[in-house]
């Protein structure tokens, strides 16, 4: 084993502290522990003697240059930023694994015929402002000039935390590499799932990032005393907005996608009050889209009848729509001949969760590594890999950038 | 029709002014719109030559004093505070109405055997603090001393809102009534049920008040990523809750009781976030103790049940537990005479909601008056009532006190 699996841990553990909530792991976007982490990452990319700058969207990147200043880029990296009461893997080690993989580089004196350039994202989770992927985003030049009045659960707005960040919001097309000759992305991220921990292989190829499609819901019946309206004269927000929650689970099973509720709220909220109105998020992906909707005109239909029968409406919102995206065959076939350099064989399977990637198609090919984790757990304190498979992935890592080389030659 | 209808209605639009939230009703225990209604139901006593004072739990109390400065007391009453967004009457009709027959009894200079005291409660509700009927337990002298302890929405306790409000909550115990000579507590309010509207009728003689329980409950599952982990694999603590609303739902309907779901709450309550745990509140009543309580150990069996199934720990805290309460024959019995003398058929019923007349209990016989409300509604903007209907319920208590006064003579 090389130390780069050992390293990656270190690097991630010492991110770890960057947190918001002390003995929990909370790093969102623009944030004083955002501004930290940028600084830690530049500091080992000095240290290594790469240089790093920030772009105008508060991502942080890193170069190993290549030989010939007007090289096309090949770039690598992830995210920076958790989720609340996440762990400490989750994009992390995406920025970690490729820095190290570039300082070894650098040591070993291998001239490459592309720029290796390294990102750490500053949004992907979306946990402060209601949209996902800013980071990445910005990066592709796919900036909604609206973004600027969303506000985070504080009422601080996006364009006064660009401006407490000691950024211009005005400016974040300057963070676009969309104009620029950028041969490939590739992201390395933690599986997320059990897929590799069952068939006990360290890491994986991914095909394909299921599209998420996410909304709020809102039920409205009439509030009114919990001792006195009958039970079968009530129009219960609440109840509806349960049977929804149940609905939406047994018709994610059913079809074969995956579909969450991860947020509900009852309002006037009060323990003797029959709700008068609720609210719940919905979260449902699948690696294709029309099974994805097909479960959604499902969901909609059945909780439409179940919201009449209970005098109850019904009404929602999308707030973030995605497709699926496919990775690139090219790039897929060499991580597997990456990977099977090690004697690993390479396991082809689709992410369920959405990465920074799936933005990045946008303005190039795009590919991802995936590495095994404990129980598949992740955005949870729990979740964890081992130095072994770190270290695998770094050396499939340094061995895909050497065979994409050769074959740019 | 007398005045005292209309003006009871002018009052509570007059009180109705005294809100936390603009275009809605909310006026909670010890702030500044609480201290606002004390003063303007003090200078309406004051207004009729009535003495007036403020105890040391912050009620607001008149008197109307008997000749016999020793003579016992009668006490007329309800409570001042409102749920969030609730109506303008529950409570405060029984505070006006009241006071509008002290003024009226003064004015043709009758002498009664007894003082008629009037007291508006500062909390009934529980909206602020999670203790309900603070008010009353203030004056039958059962107050825990750990309630200081107890925080509001805000994190202020309840011991520094005493302070705010310009009171000593280590003086508490001088607003206990419970070692007065009180012949009788009589409460007013609207029915807040659907029956009297149903048979048409004007007023009604409560029998008895259910007894609630009230419970916190936890659901701890998984936290985990919304795209990744399999729906066969979850333990998700939200769709545990729902389950739970609904299994509540069924079984009150099942067993003839009344139970409710007011509050839930998911954790870490993100979108693309499995609820790795959820909060919800349950409030369950009967006028039979023995049918609520068969009932709850149904709810908790069936729940345990289903969230051993799901992987869900369960576990719930009870927050309130109140016996039912009988009302006295003999006040019950003075009221169908006063309503009987208008031509009006006494109609007696049982309360499903709690009131201070519950804790009054404690010290005194106790009876309520109760006035018809528009579809049944209450702890909500469309409480509405009819000064027709409050005119005749005046004239009922007026009777119902010189009846009182004959028989006590």
């Amino acid at each position: 084993m090389s130390s780069i699996g050992v390293n990656a841990l270190k690097w991630c553990d010492e991110l770890a502290t960057l947190t918001a909530t002390p003995g929990q792991m909370e790093r969102c976007y623009l944030t004083d522990q955002h501004r930290q982490a940028n600084a830690l990452v530049a500091s080992w990319l000095k240290d290594a003697g790469l240089p790093s700058w920030q772009d105008a969207a508060g991502n942080l990147w890193g170069r190993l240059p290549a030989t010939n200043d007007n090289a096309p880029v090949v770039i690598l990296g992830s995210h920076l930023d958790t989720v609340p009461n996440g762990g400490i893997y989750d994009g992390i080690l995406g920025v970690v694994l490729p820095l190290l993989v570039m300082i070894e580089l650098k040591q070993q004196g291998i001239a490459l015929p592309f720029h290796l350039d390294l990102v750490g994202f500053g949004d992907e989770e979306g946990s402060r402002f209601s949209s996902t992927l800013l980071g990445s985003r910005a990066v592709i030049g796919q900036w909604d000039p609206n973004w600027a009045a969303i506000k985070d659960a504080n009422g601080i707005t996006l364009a006064d935390a660009f401006e407490r960040f000691g950024l211009d919001i005005h400016r974040v097309g300057e963070a676009s590499r969309a104009s620029d000759s950028v041969l490939a992305y590739l992201e390395t991220h933690i599986e997320q799932g059990p897929v590799l921990e069952a068939e006990n292989l360290p890491v994986g190829i991914v095909t394909a990032i299921a599209g998420a499609r996410r909304f709020n819901i809102d039920f409205t019946g009439m509030a009114g005393h919990a001792g006195t309206v009958p039970m079968h004269l009530r129009r219960d927000a609440l109840a509806a907005a349960a049977e929804f929650i149940l609905i939406v689970e047994k018709v994610a099973r059913e079809h074969g996608v995956t579909a969450t509720v991860g947020r509900a709220s009852a309002k006037p909220g009060a323990v003797n009050v029959i709700a008068g109105s609720a609210q719940v998020s919905l979260d449902i992906r699948s690696e294709k889209d029309a099974e994805r909707d097909a479960a959604l005109t499902m969901i909609w239909d059945t909780a439409k009848v179940a919201c009449r029968e209970r005098g109850i409406d019904m009404g929602w919102q999308e707030i973030h729509a995605a497709p699926a995206v496919a990775c690139d065959d090219r790039l897929q076939s060499c991580l597997a001949s990456a990977i099977e350099k090690h004697h690993i064989h390479p396991r082809y399977l689709h992410s369920g969760a959405g990465h920074d990637a799936m933005a990045m198609a946008a303005i190039c090919p795009v590919a991802m590594l995936f590495v095994r984790c404990k129980g598949g757990i992740s955005h949870h304190p729990d979740e964890s890999i081992t130095a072994e498979d770190a270290d695998i992935a770094g050396q499939v890592l340094q061995d895909w950038i050497l065979e994409l080389a050769a074959r740019q030659g």
